[in-house]
């Protein structure tokens, strides 16, 4: 890769977030980049994707190559392209280019590395390449599956509480993989009746993303079955009475993420079922982001979604007793069973790579209660984290199926009335929403939410 | 995943193969399928991607199983879903629904795949976590590096000899692969004067293959610098006087591939110096796809490419000497420097995991020769065979600029008259040609590589 387009205040960026690292630990440490992983054979490799750790101190997309963190200081520890390498893929950029770009302090070989490993904390990476490599030079596992422990615990979390808060840089790219989010959801509206498969709206979107130089930040759920959470299929026909579920997201060529969803009907008009779980929906969506700001505990936004849902499936008959009751006894969770958000940052779900590390607040866990058990986010916000809101109604067989479950919340649901609403199989709206000195602000607001105006979106194409 | 739209006849293949399996080899195999790979956190995957021999014998996309192969029968091994993916990932099919719609003679549970270890072959998967388990069972280093040996190669060797030759399921995959390229490739050229940058003409194309609920079969180059040979930069602003070069391909959801390559103007119109050079890499082209035959060597091809670019070179005065000559001096190397191409299956390189061993004849070695290092192919051609014709002209700095390759050729080339065709960057025409009984079939005929229509095609947008 020949390194392009950086500027000055990249380089400011990187030493701000070393110099602030090196206020929080007193060891140095090393954070790899990873290497290319093979898809099929050697030669044909995954799309790239650096460690985010590494993103955040290092500011590109490198491969095999390390950093050394150490007082304030950045090492570069990279090769020279191979000489036939230029045949194949261009001009690479030298070290020490590189080194220059991104404002290292000093710029070494691959094998010097191994002069510096003395007392050295790190982060595993993904690949086993890398991990292998991490394993080898510090003489001891470096797992991606093994939480971090003793000095790599307190480098973690030293990481964790920078990133935790987004900075200009940060911001600046998450805006832009947002932008670029909402212009794929408005494409994807617009391309559904024209579309005969679930593939041709997600093509539609990619398509936005691809032509802005980005990728997707996780595989895009674009799906008449909404009620599968994590559908990657999309071979599905669209039919007239379907509602159309897509969750997709940007992320931009420094690793930025965005994490959207908007459900529509296929036919660009609501049934009155439909649009009635939407009210519902978008209910606790607006409520949640309105209790937004400082201070406020994310759970409590959790809960704020869930009795909000619970009110609303109250009102529609749906439910029945008391919304604080239902929420108590967890029956909400029938038609809501994940969290609220989690953290949004350099992965789309920030820092999940160290478990709930990032996610919880020291001394909590999650819960193991039906409706809390997936809550990925457990912390007081502060200004500069950005989350998801995200909730959602769906029927899921699995869930309204088990025998327990029915049984249990037996008088609690009004099954008759469900009944009604079988063409409602899963809706989610989600929204990442920067938390901010006054409060929010929602970066993808120019995505509308409003039921009226995305039927107008779905018949404009 | 619920497997779901296939047929007696995928049965039938399945046992087909694995019944001219058995007449190769006196030994049982283990074929593993492969397991997801994490991007940037355990729950972040790359899209999935089965293993090709795997794919082969197993013929769906199905993850972290194994198939045990031994005298023609197949016994699947698998776990069902765990109880909780229903709600993330829907309902999955369980072992004994894929045992039926495969056609497997049994279906286990993944425990018992170390009862019947004694004696097997098997192939290295790429993802570390399924060659950790192959090498664990086995109780022997197997490793995707690792070229392989005793039974193993006679494992390979088998699969390469039935892999080579593609049967009807095989052709009706890759000519739906074929299919879906030459709309993509359409679409691209459509897309081009409309576009800004390289990355909206990459995404105009890609959006065709993700419609058609298919995944790229490598990395999409779409690049205003073909000069660079596998560039996977798409930032590059699109400028009047550029050649685009397009190297997509589409691969069908169980895995079959197709490789195409247009190079197209920018403007709709090529300069008269890129036409003269288009023309020159066309006339390969055309030469190539119509010596094909069986009993051909491809060797030959590569040469008759060769010979054939060093000819019209030497025609608009670049290259002088006899063209014989000049190929016999591989001076035609300096602008056509990779091979004429390769196979093609469930691989874009078919099996190119396997290092030469399918690409090379028995006894036969890669040359080290400029211009002959990189033929990924050198056999004799036989009816059933699928390989590229991809011939090319390219201006490498790292070539041209190189002190040895410059005093060696400085007397052939008329660097002057080069000059002129400053604006010819990089040139490929790549289509994908069947061997037939009869001699050969373009399984991507419907994509024009005349001059005239492909300007035609890039100004209708």
């Amino acid at each position: 890769m020949l390194i392009q387009n950086t500027t000055s205040s990249l380089i400011d960026t990187l030493r701000d977030r070393r110099q602030r690292l090196a206020t929080l630990i007193d060891f140095p440490a090393i954070l790899w980049s990873g290497s290319r992983r093979s898809r099929n054979y050697p030669a044909n490799n995954f799309p790239y994707r650096a460690s985010s750790h590494f993103l955040y101190f290092a500011g590109l997309p490198l491969s095999d190559v390390a950093i050394l963190l150490e007082a304030g200081k950045l090492e570069l520890f990279m090769d020279d392209p191979q000489p036939n390498s230029a045949l194949w893929h261009g001009e690479m950029s030298r070290r020490e280019e590189i080194a220059q770009i991104i404002g290292a302090d000093a710029a070494r070989p691959m094998s010097e590395l191994e002069l510096v490993v003395e007392g050295v904390a790190t982060i595993a990476v993904q690949d086993a390449a890398t991990w292998t490599q991490q394993s080898q030079l510090l003489n001891r596992w470096v797992l991606p599956q093994n939480p971090p422990q003793g000095r790599d615990l307190e480098l973690a979390k030293a990481i964790i509480s920078l990133r935790l808060i987004h900075d200009d840089d940060a911001l600046a790219e998450l805006r832009k993989a947002a932008a670029v989010t909402v212009e794929a959801h408005k494409a994807g509206m617009m391309a559904t009746t024209n579309a005969k498969i679930e593939a041709e709206v997600r093509a539609a979107m990619e398509r936005v993303i691809i032509a802005h130089n980005m990728t997707t930040s996780y595989n895009s759920i674009v799906t008449v079955h909404g009620e599968v959470l994590h559908n990657e299929q999309y071979h599905h026909p669209l039919q007239l009475g379907d509602l159309l579920l897509a969750d997709v997201g940007a992320e931009t060529s420094r690793g930025w993420a965005a994490d959207v969803t908007r459900t529509w009907p296929v036919s660009g008009e609501f049934s009155s079922t439909q649009r009635d779980i939407y009210h519902v929906v978008l209910a606790a969506h607006d409520a949640c982001i309105a209790k937004i700001r400082p201070g406020v505990e994310y759970q409590d936004i959790h809960l704020l979604a869930c009795t909000t849902i619970a009110l609303g499936l109250r009102d529609l008959g749906i439910l029945q007793g008391n919304p604080q009751d239902l929420v108590e006894m967890d029956a909400h969770a029938l038609f809501f069973p994940h969290g609220i958000g989690h953290l949004v940052g350099l992965d789309v779900h920030d820092m999940e790579d160290l478990g709930d590390f990032a996610g919880y607040e020291a001394g909590r866990q999650r819960s193991d209660r039906f409706g809390w058990s997936y809550l990925r986010l457990n912390r007081p916000l502060r200004p500069g984290m950005l989350v998801t809101i995200e909730p959602g109604f769906y029927q899921v067989p699995a869930i309204l199926n088990d025998v327990n479950l029915r049984s249990k919340y037996q008088d609690v649901v009004n099954w008759d009335r469900l009944a009604q609403f079988a063409d409602v199989r899963g809706i989610r709206i989600e929204d990442d929403v920067l938390v901010t000195t006054e409060g929010s602000e929602v970066l993808t607001i120019w995505l509308p939410t409003d039921a009226s105006a995305v039927e107008e979106l779905v018949r404009k194409s």
